[in-house]
């Protein structure tokens, strides 16, 4: 277990190595490994997927997420079943955190050919938890700056009783892979001619209108974080 | 492996049966296990995050599938490595199905209670290869029409060639639970009069505007299932 805060990488950066369970079997010119591909898509998104093996099975659960550098950090109760397995030094928790944006429906003229498009990052690793205090406030505040960037700042910190109930886990960015799918339906030639609608229904995620708490207090106003466009 | 293509329950269903993993260690307060819940989360997404074990290690995948009854289909090249697994008989493939809607982001006048809400569906079985050839059609009709209703009438059927490439698995929605977190912040009482802003950013999915395939036919017109509010 490192205690030591992931930093961001300096100066051009090679691409995540490919291994044998991050290339894929099919469609290879959908996978990516350069850190900035992989990097906007991480931090495009709130939730992951985090999937662990309990007693031989496969469990997927959606959590929240940040990235600092070239590590993820995902947060729990102590109490949590995987969060507890990571805490044992060895092995760890073997991981396997996937992200993904749906960006289009792709409608083609062959059943076959409906896709979606989209873009995705699975990372594979052993997570571990994390003990050093620095590390652990950094990665708290990473969790909540990710989903609003500037909130931890505009918040209470956790006192001693709430960062005793919570665990943090690290899953270094070793083993890490995007697949990308953009553009519109690959019908067959002799398909084209068809008479039926062909193309893309874009799909992304938009914000609604502030709900402020029913017990805010009087006079406190809407942060410009998040108004600003 | 039943080659039976599952049917709606007709009736008063019996909710799902708790288990040991899909009753949560936490906030038990969240889960549900009655079939409208469960339902109505999985038929509003697209996209499931398929969890599997490879060389004991966990792995998952963004993939699309649909619920048809009590089943899910989800379908693939015949060469991927979970297909390939799903059609040994014997065990089949451990799989755990998660589905999450992210509804909104929950801000807390503490950074400890900052949240979300969404709703997600949990689904631990042993996913088997479809190999009865009605059922199939019927999996691959419902694959496509759960990304578009009534699509899969307007499209061209899969053909031979297309059919022996494309394997089809099922997962038994026995082992299932819900998960759900709406409302606003769960501050503590000593900290409703902190000057931050709390409340809920609400979010949501939207379709933007279509767009054509680059070489849809002349003529073609936008189909009413594709405007229809």
């Amino acid at each position: 277990m490192t205690a030591t805060p992931a930093t961001e990488t300096t100066g051009p950066a090679a691409p995540y190595e490919p291994t044998d369970r991050t290339v894929p079997t099919r469609s290879r010119e959908r996978a990516h490994y350069d850190r900035e591909t992989v990097h906007a898509i991480l931090d495009e998104a709130y939730l992951c997927h985090l999937g662990f093996v309990r007693d031989g099975a496969p469990v997927v659960l959606p959590t929240l997420f940040a990235r600092v550098g070239e590590a993820l950090y995902l947060h729990g109760s102590t109490g949590s079943r995987p969060l507890r397995a990571a805490g044992r030094e060895d092995p760890g928790l073997p991981a396997c955190v996937t992200v993904t944006h749906l960006d289009g429906l792709v409608l083609a003229r062959s059943a076959f050919h409906h896709s979606i498009n989209y873009r995705s990052v699975v990372v594979h690793g052993t997570a571990r938890e994390v003990t050093d205090e620095a590390e652990r406030r950094l990665a708290l505040d990473a969790l909540v700056d990710h989903v609003v960037p500037g909130r931890s700042a505009d918040s209470r910190p956790a006192n001693a009783r709430e960062l005793a109930a919570t665990a943090v886990i690290r899953l270094d960015l070793d083993e890490v892979s995007a697949k990308v799918r953009t553009g519109g339906p690959n019908d067959d030639a002799e398909d084209l001619a068809l008479p039926h609608w062909a193309g893309v229904v874009p799909v992304a995620p938009t914000y609604g209108t502030l709900v402020p708490a029913a017990d805010l207090a009087p006079g406190v106003a809407v942060p410009d974080y998040l108004t600003a466009p």
